[in-house]
């Protein structure tokens, strides 16, 4: 069996535990060095394939792949560019094939959520459209958690422990400070379609009076005048009110909040988030001093606080990708299966990318309480094996340790360079 | 010798390890059985103290109050009231007598920053101008770090911690997307006056091109042009820009950056902090795609990453503070001497309270770059030894598992209540 060489890329927003994804792929890709020859992988995710910019990673240690296991951020370069549509960009496609096939090419392993799924699609049609044969396996992440098919995607549940931890903790400071200081707390989470991250917040809430106590979600209009009722609600019951609000959530005409100007009577947009002007819209309506925060960043970057069992999903869903591959397999994706929920055990499984790319799994509704402003025991039950676990990673001068590849560029061999 | 009983509050804005200098002060407090009677917490700092609002920490079980030792937020309450002074306040002080003598309370800890040893301070007057004989210690925390004396303040090296392992996580995520999307990373962090936490962040950047890239210092008045430069630079040489800001950074005017409006033509003062009005000037003047983030009361309460010296120091000051009451001391606080930086050696000394309260400790000029935008060898040899160490709480379903108290209320002795 002649060996062909194998190439990973990382698209889209990137999270804790894509690296994670590709020490999967890449341990097991050289595990099988009887079918796979070199693992190359591209700088800045499709956009290096189509500038010839591929990295060797079989030049980097054995010791400098395994610590990609704890190392957040995308080691090798993320993109949001996204291929165009065969017809229209034909010279796309044919750049593309050219660069496998100059580098004996044929894995490959894309590593990204919906929008990056459907890059993937596509390449995985030019066996069968252009007569190149690839085996491209989509491999899943996205700390969104809308993708189909698979029960949870490999990003989310380090996210979502990061805002349980972080909601528990703030939460904890605002009910201290509150008897003579603020007495509200809002944290703005991502998520601008769906309220996966906002509701991982609520795992936090174990008994009455625990943080958070409102929860607002994109997939249910702010009701201002049940909100505010709610907020004093908990200021009389608890003595103070913690918020965790999704980036995403909108007015009852549709319009998002964050750009909804509700605090500024002279229209101009405003430079934060929600999470600002719900907070002034209590203390307009309610006279309550308030702190908020942003993660932003900060909580799809959390490797520090990584849920244990993310990280061994994501590397299993890049392990499974390479055994897809080799067991030549295209255009498919490895997905996590539940297959319970006492004790917690999943598997993986494999769904066609086609029928990945472009859609978003929103929050069921029976996930929220009926009230608008919390999750029910099912979404609980769903949502809380996804934080199991510590998956600490090594420190050194009291800081994570986390590891920088050489990195050292394939020889380029194409004449032509490409204009993205 | 008569037993008398012991009051520890908590004051000012809390800290990720203020409850391990409470299990510090209890515990120690509690093995003196022999000179100390009961040991009483006051609910909502010296507020309770004034309503008589007494917990009894006698009745909580012994593993409770070890379990304080890695909760934060305060386990009691906080406040931010500042005493009067005597002579116009005198019946403010004559109730908190009335309160110490009916419940034979002669050592009294007061935990808390710079202005909450102002109100120590002239508790422990009571002694010598009232007549009442009181022990009165101080007990440092603020995540300031701006306390005279002491060579850091509890509670510092936590949020230093927190800061230099979020910029670095967050730094590790910006470069992944920086060739196609965001170019610029910006985080808010706390300290109005002082940059103390500001530096902090600068621990993550070990080699060059690490983040930060550009830390923002309230001692150091914003020079936009040589910031842009700055910023522009970065981006020429590492491709992204990571940048600490403290909140507390001023326009070379004097007026602080974060009520200056630089975005707004109109002069209308925006809700969010420093990191959005830094973010705008650079996409404004350079056009460069940002994000940022408010780590506000994350960064404060962040226990899950708290630093293992910190925790171990902020429990040590506890101990002293009952110590230096046994030995009959009054009007002192407990410090962190620095014994030696290699090996990293400390000890506890005192200083008097009187000589702490309202100063104002900044960041020495010679810690920040002559160029204003980075620390210096000094400054990193400095912060080095307080984030070091892990000091991870317990975990129960993926999430930290933080005690809550019975908080038993000591039944209240005296008839007439007091309005704060």
């Amino acid at each position: 069996m002649p060996k062909y060489n194998a190439l990973y890329a990382q698209s889209g927003g990137v999270t804790a535990v894509i690296n994670a994804t590709a020490c999967g792929v890449i341990q097991t890709a050289q595990q099988h060095a009887d079918k796979i020859g070199r693992v190359f992988a591209a700088r800045d995710g499709i956009v290096g394939v189509l500038t010839e910019d591929l990295i060797d990673v079989g030049l980097e240690s054995p010791a400098d792949i395994a610590a990609l296991r704890h190392t957040p951020g995308s080691i090798f370069g993320s993109c949001r560019h996204k291929l165009g549509t065969l017809e229209k960009n034909r010279l796309q496609y044919e750049r593309l094939i050219e660069v496998f096939s100059t580098h004996d090419i044929r894995y490959f392993f894309y590593n990204g959520g919906g929008d990056s799924q459907d890059t993937a699609a596509k390449i995985a049609q030019i066996s069968e459209t252009m007569g190149y044969p690839i085996a491209c396996i989509g491999v899943p992440k996205t700390v969104d958690n809308d993708l189909p098919f698979t029960d949870n995607s490999p990003g989310f549940g380090s996210v979502a422990k990061y805002i349980a931890v972080s909601i528990r903790e703030a939460g904890l400071d605002v009910a201290s400070m509150a008897q003579s200081s603020t007495k509200v707390f809002v944290i703005e989470v991502m998520g601008r379609h769906a309220g996966w991250i906002a509701a991982a917040g609520g795992l936090a809430a174990e008994t009455e009076g625990d943080a958070p106590h409102i929860i607002l979600f994109p997939e249910i209009p702010l009701d201002q005048e049940a909100f505010l009722a709610r907020v004093q609600l908990c200021i009389k019951k608890f003595g103070h009110c913690a918020i965790v609000a999704s980036e995403g959530i909108r007015n009852t005409d549709g319009t998002f909040v964050a750009e909804s100007g509700l605090v500024d009577a002279f229209g101009h947009k405003q430079l934060g988030g929600v999470a600002p002007i719900i907070s002034k819209l209590i203390k307009n309506n309610l006279g309550y001093k308030y702190h908020w925060a942003l993660a932003d960043y900060l909580q799809r970057s959390a490797r520090h606080i990584a849920s244990k069992t993310d990280a061994e999903q994501a590397y299993a869903v890049g392990k499974a990708a390479v055994e897809f591959a080799l067991a030549g397999k295209n255009a498919v994706m490895p997905i996590i299966v539940r297959e319970s929920n006492h004790p917690y055990r999943w598997s993986i499984g494999e769904a066609p990318i086609a029928k990945i790319a472009n859609v978003e799994v929103k929050l069921p509704r029976h996930y929220i309480t009926e009230d608008g402003f919390g999750i029910t025991p099912a979404c609980r039950e769903y949502l809380q094996p996804l934080i199991e676990g510590e998956d600490y990673p090594p420190y050194k001068n009291g800081l994570p340790l986390y590891v920088k590849l050489k990195k050292i560029a394939v020889a380029k061999k194409l004449e032509k360079t490409f204009e993205i």
